[in-house]
C-alpha cells in the first residue's frame, strides 16, 4: 500500500485550480489503486501557526527533557511530522502567491522541517553540517499562476521563487531533485485562450502523470519508481 | 522629515541576531536625524494573518462597494500599507528560515501587495499587465543566516531564496532594485570564530550604512539620495 498525503495551500476553495488538480490527480491515483491510503492536510483552510521563540527552544531541547508546555508548543508541528513520515509520495496543490510560495506552505515547510526529525545537524560534517533524514519520497507540486513564463529561460524565470526554493526545502522532505514533479497552470490574470489552452493542458499532463506514477508503483512508492 | 517603517520578523526576542542589526540602524539614524519618523511594525511578536478567499475578494471588489464585512477583512493590510505608504525607508530585521523568508514576513508582503494600493493592473498594457503604485523608497535589509556562502557565486548561493524573493517583490513595495541594501551575518549554527567576525563585521557595516544614508537625506529620502 502507498500513503499519499495531499496536501492544498490555496487560499481558495472551490474556486481554487490548484485544488481543482490536486483532487484530480489523487481521484486518478485511486482509480488505479483503490486500496492506497490518502493522508488529507488542508493548509489554506487551516494555516499551521508561525514559528516562535518557545517552539525553537522545544526542537533544541532533548525530547526526553521536554516539559508539557514545550511538548504543546511541539504538537501542530509533531502531527504534520508524523503525517510526512507516513507518506511515499506528497500530491501539493499550491498556487504562486507573489513569485513565492503561499505564507501557509512557508509556515508547513517551517514547522516540519525540524531537527532530529526531518534532518540532522553534525559539526563534525565541516561546512556541510546538515543532512537529511527522511528519503525516498516523491513530490508532485500542481500550481497555478496569474501570469506566465515562469518556467527556466522563460520571460519571467527570474522571478520564479517558487519552484526553486520548493526543490531546495524538498530535500528536507525526504525528496530527491529527481523526484519532484511540478505542473503549473499559467496566465490565470489574462483569463484569455492562453489561459484556456494552458489549464487544458495542465489538466492532461496531471491526469497522464498521476496514471504513469500509480502504474510504476509496487509495495511502496520509494523502492519501485526510478 | 524622513519616516522609517521599522519592521522585524524574527521569531525570536532579544536573542534574535537580525532585531539587533535592526535596532542599531535604528538608533544610528536617529542619533544623526533624531527629529525623523520611525513607525514599528513587530511582524515576530505578531504575525499577520494569512490571506483568506474573503480578502482575495475584498480587493478586487471597488472600495466604494465594499461592505462592512469585506472592510473588516482588509483592516490588517489597511493599517499595513498605509505604514508602508508613510515610510520613506523601510529597515527590516528578517532571518532567513529554510532558505527563504520567514512565514510572517511572506504573509506581511502577501498583505500589503494589493490591487489598487501597491500596483495597478492593466490589460491594456499587453503581457505586463502590473505596474507598481508606490515610488522613491528605499530598503535596508538586515538578516542572519545559520551556514554561510548565500551570496551570489557563493557555495550556497543558489539555496539563497531569500534575497532574490525579496528583491522582485520590492518592487511592488515602491523600491527599484538599486535601492535595496542587504547585510546579513552568517554561520551563525557553527557558532565559531567566522561566526564572530560575519557578526563584528555585519555590525560594523549597518552603523556604516545607517550613518551614510543619514547623511545624504534631505527634506525627503526619495529626492535626496541617489
Amino acid at each position: 500500500m502507498t500513503t499519499l498525503l495531499h496536501l492544498d495551500a490555496s487560499a481558495r476553495g472551490e474556486r481554487s485550480l490548484t485544488r481543482q488538480l490536486s483532487r484530480l490527480f489523487v481521484e486518478t491515483w485511486l482509480s488505479h489503486r483503490p486500496g492506497d491510503h490518502v493522508i488529507r492536510r488542508d493548509l489554506g483552510a487551516a494555516p499551521p501557526p508561525h514559528v516562535t521563540e518557545a517552539w525553537i527552544a522545544a526542537c533544541f531541547t532533548p525530547p526526553e527533557q521536554r516539559d508539557t508546555v514545550m511538548r504543546e508548543e511541539l504538537a501542530w508541528s509533531d502531527a504534520a511530522l508524523a503525517e510526512l513520515e507516513a507518506a511515499d509520495l506528497l500530491v501539493l496543490g499550491a498556487p504562486m502567491y507573489n513569485y513565492g510560495l503561499p505564507s501557509s506552505l512557508k509556515a508547513w515547510l517551517d514547522q516540519v522541517i525540524r531537527i532530529g526529525r526531518s534532518f540532522s545537524f553534525d559539526l563534525t560534517r565541516g561546512d556541510w553540517p546538515i543532512e537529511p533524514i527522511m528519503r525516498g519520497k516523491r513530490l508532485v507540486v500542481l500550481s497555478a499562476r496569474g501570469e506566465f513564463g515562469f518556467a527556466e529561460g522563460g520571460a519571467r524565470g527570474p522571478w520564479n521563487h517558487f519552484d526553486p526554493h520548493l526543490a531546495t526545502c524538498a530535500r528536507y522532505l525526504g525528496v530527491d531533485q529527481d523526484a519532484i514533479h511540478s505542473l503549473a497552470v499559467e496566465y490565470q490574470e489574462f483569463n484569455d485562450a492562453r489561459h484556456a489552452r494552458s489549464r487544458a493542458e495542465t489538466e492532461a499532463r496531471t491526469l497522464k502523470l498521476a496514471a504513469h506514477l500509480a502504474q510504476q508503483v509496487g509495495p511502496t512508492l520509494g523502492e519501485e519508481i526510478s
